[in-house]
């Protein structure tokens, strides 16, 4: 098994332990049963995973970074039930599963989301040890999630709809609505780690390139995929005359950009333990397109 | 002029440059354009001077707190968007004017909550001075907007439409709704302050009181008020069958539970040189129901 794919199997039950302890029993009520249907719907815990590499990247304890991880999971599950809903995307299924606003309604897919992305901030700096510099990961997750960032990068892809494809426009969707929220994993996994600022920027600058580099792979997945493979509804970008990096470049192009982003993530990665798993995530990432 | 309302006018201009500084310009998009409408759409910024209010009480600086204000009224700035929905409360109008919904769509109006709410957890851990317990006040803050706190309440409110307004449950959910985040103004005010985690826990458990009284003058307000007078569409809960205080225990009965909270909540602020003010706070609130 590809050395990447093996460290999300491994990590995947730390993280689900992290996220099962905070949130609400499904029995609660039916806000609770929308959180849960959200967050264990069979995820790869793909940005966690990117947390705890970059903290054992830098020498540090995977342990102490799995709050960051929970954090960046919850922010991503709150991002998606709100990219689904009817006024946004309106998807009826993510990952084979009917959408948490089909089940319980918008009022309550609305809440989910808002419920979801605040557990985030309340995991990472309840649980984040105390030596770790926490209130600038707060600040930086909520920058990546804000409106220079995750929210912004979607309300221009809403924007965008239908316009001409330009590659700068497309970059900046990306670098918004993906890049931000995978570039801050590794920003906190590195300073949950015991890096110092420089060296969580360089993993930050990394995870940029890698984020662009897993939007194109998403892009083609799109164009190339069944609905049963995604487990959504395949063609969607173009249905909804989505502004994606082969409708810029071509297909081709695309898988060339994001094999050279891939380049780029590795080499300012730098050195460390990661250095393996940070190769293999190349391999095991770009096949899939 | 009553000593509440003039702190209100004398801290307003303190938070309102916070947030002015930590808002992106109107002009450079639509979604700055709908942040900037909702934050600064003549609120009274009452929680927070709440927040100011406590700092000062325990002892500690105005300055010092004023993140902690912006951030606690971003949060209610990001629900209000929400709640105003047409999933939610489909409202029209908010202090007079247009929902940001109605003038920029519903998607922009889920984004824009959305990136209010990330930006308040970013002024709040950004801004905070280090040697305050900064992780702990964004728990706290987390914790008072999530699922358990002002989403849960909300939620429930959603549900309890056209229920019978039984008094616990009705207590339950103004605690959630309004309550807890008015509880959270005080808590982080004690701690921004510099008050020690008990001081900060007898705070919040004045605001819970306070919050109580404030949310029960609301009720009093949407039955006896013109739509004119309330800047939004007065009756409003009676048409949607919410379930208020005053529809529990009667009119005159809530204003005596309104009184008596506000009592304890005095109380339990205990003595500092905030005391006037909060005992000001108090006949400002009354006379308007």
């Amino acid at each position: 098994m590809n050395a990447f794919e093996a460290f999300l199997q491994a990590t995947r039950p730390e993280v689900d332990a992290c996220l099962q302890r905070w949130l609400p029993p499904a029995e609660r009520d039916e806000l609770a049963a929308a959180l849960q249907h959200v967050v264990f719907s069979g995820g790869k815990r793909f940005r966690p995973a990117l947390v705890l590499l970059a903290a054992e990247h830098v020498g540090g304890r995977r342990a102490d970074a799995v709050p960051a991880a929970a954090a960046v999971e919850l922010t991503h599950a709150y991002s998606l039930v709100h990219d689904d809903l009817p006024c946004m995307d309106d998807a009826l299924l993510r990952r084979g599963r009917p959408c948490a606003h089909v089940v319980w309604g918008e009022a309550t897919g609305v809440l989910a989301g808002d419920a979801l992305q605040a557990l985030a901030f309340e995991v990472l700096a309840h649980e984040t040890p105390p030596a770790r510099p926490v209130a600038a990961m707060v600040a930086a997750l909520a920058r990546a999630a804000g409106w220079s960032g995750l929210v912004g990068g979607q309300a221009e892809d809403l924007r965008g709809e239908g316009q001409a494809p330009e590659l700068e426009r497309v970059r900046r969707i990306h670098a918004g609505k993906t890049a931000a929220m995978i570039s801050v994993s590794l920003r906190l996994g590195a300073l949950a780690g015991g890096a110092d600022t420089g060296r969580a920027e360089d993993l930050a600058a990394s995870g940029l390139e890698l984020g662009l580099a897993f939007q194109i792979v998403d892009d083609l997945l799109d164009v190339r995929s069944t609905t049963a493979e995604l487990g959504k509804a395949a063609g969607a970008d173009a249905a909804a005359a989505k502004l994606t990096w082969p409708a810029a470049v071509g297909e081709e192009a695309a898988e060339r950009d994001a094999r050279s982003l891939l380049d780029g993530a590795l080499r300012r990665a730098g050195d460390g333990p990661g250095r393996a798993r940070f190769a293999a995530l190349g391999e095991w990432l770009l096949p899939r397109a």
